[in-house]
């Protein structure tokens, strides 16, 4: 039949689908194509791009498969034994499976210690966390309006939030000076610009914990940031979708509690605040596209719920979760065992950069860490640091995000992320890592002196690996590994 | 923890969220609303309302029931006895699983005989036709740019097509006179009118088989809409997801034959040619929330590619329905006796209405008919049809909908679905309806001259039924009975 043609009318499609705001030309996409092309197989492919890019939770999966092994009945669609294959099949309400809904609302609030604990009434499932992000912009941003954000953030945003929506993003900048917290001045700038360029501000959005700092934000400063959000009459959304990777203390600090604790004025904020969650990361299930917005703005939830219809969970997937995580004994077990092997990974992380003179941001949550490498540019500026990020992904093998494409402000920062390999490739990546740096070094010792006076032949290729000569392995071995 | 407030300042939310024009006040959401509050149960709630509102296809459960039953591994995600669990559980490439895709593009040519041919390569993967219509809104058309839709059509489409994406529908008013065919006519005049409102029209939409009227459209009317579009220059979406319901001649006819063969010219309009599929409604797995766009037009199917993270399909279904899809024996069998019940259940409805002087038009797919209950109107208005139509869901306890929510020009037209319920049920309906028409008609006879002229008293309450005496049964027989 037809196969497919380049329309001779490009004007005749949106202007969305021709610009670009979807942001997918930024280098952490591109990233991931160079690594589709080349994936590292410990033995189908040893010198290929290990995956760094990505923020799976690969390393709790064995619990979820011991229990489906005892939970046949999950995903066998039964119950006692029969089959109740035609009520998934049917259910299309927009409100989810209720058994699933209480659920979450409980996994939620164990996330948080009960702490914060979740009303189901108040969830709005979503098709994961990219369809709540925009979801909510919908909700809350005519065109044109803006949403003010901690830089760096996770670079995916551009797409989520702006492209469809026609919202604004205004990035609040934050420096290495104080471990890229936010502060009420730098929220104070960031309001003021976007006021100079005669955007509405309608809210602030944060992860937290961060993407892709791998910090949790201090109590202290989720209260500052209700404080100015109150002060002028605006949303917060709080998205909290690695809430449940936060291994070290201090703790993961919901907004929800802040919110609460804020009373007797909480009422005040608590229609304006917002929370976005999913179970790709916490549970280690992106493929399964389970995201949910919480909010206490009936308002929120009444138009957010209608527009669920565009992105509603399977419900095949639903009846699933609903048992998986109504087990409180496997989810309090895999809850703890979880942040243990994450903390083990990101300590293995931490360790191996920090031999060769590599600092990262100290950090207690996500799946990968923030690493500084600004001094192995050669100019400290941002065409250095995608020099160096070309040499990582290409010649060094290892697929990892540079800081501008998280829109940060500081060259020369990437984020590496290590729950989605196992230890073994991990050690492999570190090795890789390692063998750059001692040739690189050499020649930052050797031309300290002249940084960014001029190419230095010595650090262009120090691996000379060859990726043309390397076939791609069969599909099925780049999805074990990924 | 906070309960769901009011916000006080609803000028806080965007104009989408406040507004209405996501269409779901209409009679066809309202009738689904009573429903819920009072369904039919023939054991627990023998004299609730049966839900004629909503197209759902439960009439080949039990072959698909039986396939599951014989290929354990699709629901267990094992292949060959082991898990492969964490394949779908990572699997977020919003290229589709291969696999899933290519039985999907099989089985769309199954559907049509192999006269048409699916490439999976144009095939991008949404959460159900409400996202895939969504999604190709937003790449094909900018804020105020208009679609033409034959009338009646769809009461969703109001919200898929229009909430989000700020594009507009213009109606082209198709009439009984023959059949609510579309002409080339009726097109031109909706195309002045669009052009009269300073509308730039991108696009025709249609569905095929129609949504509501239950036919196919005819070739003949196929090719001239592909003329039509030709000649303007725009685009031509064909919604084909009732495809697989088409049980009697002339058969289903799919736009993309009729592009096929209108070679040499066919690279003219091969692009702005787009198919929304969906398994909803063909296979009876709206809960499953999978839908499809095709597209032979490069840059919508990129552009929609990227959209469809907001809105991905999970991976464990789409690993259940690549080895369902993919069993070619099954899904002929499946295929070819779905069309004969589908046969069967819509000559039981035809028949009821026969026998007491209502007619429907003539159809041969779908799963409903569009029935003419014209002459029990007080008036000949649409305050006739909504006063019928509440009569007939409060009264007689039959929901529903009515051809003024389908945008219908002719008051008087309902379309009544009949694949969701059992013949027993569809029987008490048909009951149900000979009762009313019984008493109707002897108003109608008796005070046939002074039609319109004033209230019939004998009209108002002929089944006197005293809803607010019954509870609604629990949730579960609910869900049992739709």
């Amino acid at each position: 039949m037809v196969s497919q043609v380049a329309d001779e009318k490009p004007q005749l499609l949106s202007k969305k689908a021709g610009c670009n705001s979807h942001g997918q030309d930024s280098s952490y996409f591109l990233g991931w194509q160079e690594y589709e092309k080349n994936p590292f197989d410990p033995a189908a492919n040893p010198g290929g791009i290990i995956q760094m890019g990505l923020a799976e939770n690969q390393l709790s999966f064995n619990l979820l498969e011991d229990w489906l092994e005892a939970n046949p009945d999950a995903l066998g669609l039964r119950r006692e034994g029969a089959s109740v294959f035609r009520e998934p099949a049917l259910f299309q309400d927009y409100n989810g499976l209720p058994a699933f809904k209480n659920a979450l609302a409980r996994f939620m609030s164990e996330q948080r210690g009960y702490r914060a604990v979740f009303d189901p009434s108040n969830i709005v499932l979503t098709a994961g966390a990219t369809s709540a992000n925009e979801a909510l912009m919908f909700c809350l941003a005519d065109h044109g309006d803006a949403f003010l954000i901690p830089t760096p953030y996770y670079p995916g945003f551009d797409r989520d939030l702006k492209w469809r929506t026609g919202a604004e993003i205004v990035p609040v900048h934050c420096t290495s000076a104080n471990g890229f917290r936010v502060t009420r001045a730098a929220l104070d700038d960031a309001y003021r610009r976007a006021q100079k360029s005669r955007l509405r501000v309608k809210g602030v959005l944060i992860t937290n914990p961060s993407n892709p700092l791998g910090t949790t934000v201090p109590r202290a400063d989720l209260e500052m940031l209700v404080e100015f959000v109150a002060a002028k009459g605006i949303h917060l959304i709080s998205d909290e979708i690695y809430s449940g990777t936060a291994f070290a203390e201090p703790g993961f600090v919901s907004v929800l509690e802040v919110v609460a604790a804020r009373s007797p004025l909480a009422a005040d904020v608590s229609g304006r605040v917002h929370i976005v969650y999913s179970l790709s990361k916490d549970l280690g299930l992106p493929g399964f596209r389970v995201g949910a917005i919480y909010s206490a703005n009936a308002g929120v939830v009444s138009a957010a719920t209608k527009m669920s219809s565009f992105g509603l969970v399977s419900s095949q997937t639903q009846y699933l979760l609903a048992m998986l995580l109504g087990d409180k004994d496997f989810t309090r077990r895999y809850v703890a065992e979880n942040k243990k092997r994450i903390k083990e990974r990101h300590d293995q992380l931490v360790e191996g950069p920090k031999e060769i003179g590599i600092g990262c941001l100290e950090s207690n949550a996500g799946l990968f860490c923030w690493v500084d490498m600004s001094h192995l540019m050669r100019s400290r500026s941002f065409e250095g640091e995608m020099e160096l990020w070309k040499k990582v992904v290409f010649e060094v093998g290892l697929n990892i995000s540079a800081g501008l494409s998280c829109h940060c402000r500081e060259p020369g920062w990437f984020r590496v992320c290590f729950a989605n390999m196992s230890a073994k490739t991990l050690d492999v990546a570190m090795q890789r890592l390692s063998s750059f740096v001692h040739h690189a070094s050499s020649f930052v010792d050797e031309a300290g002196r002249r940084r960014g006076s001029g190419p230095a032949r010595s650090m262009s290729c120090p691996l000379a690996i060859k990726w043309a000569f390397r076939l791609p392995p069969a599909s099925a071995d780049r999805k074990a590994e990924r």
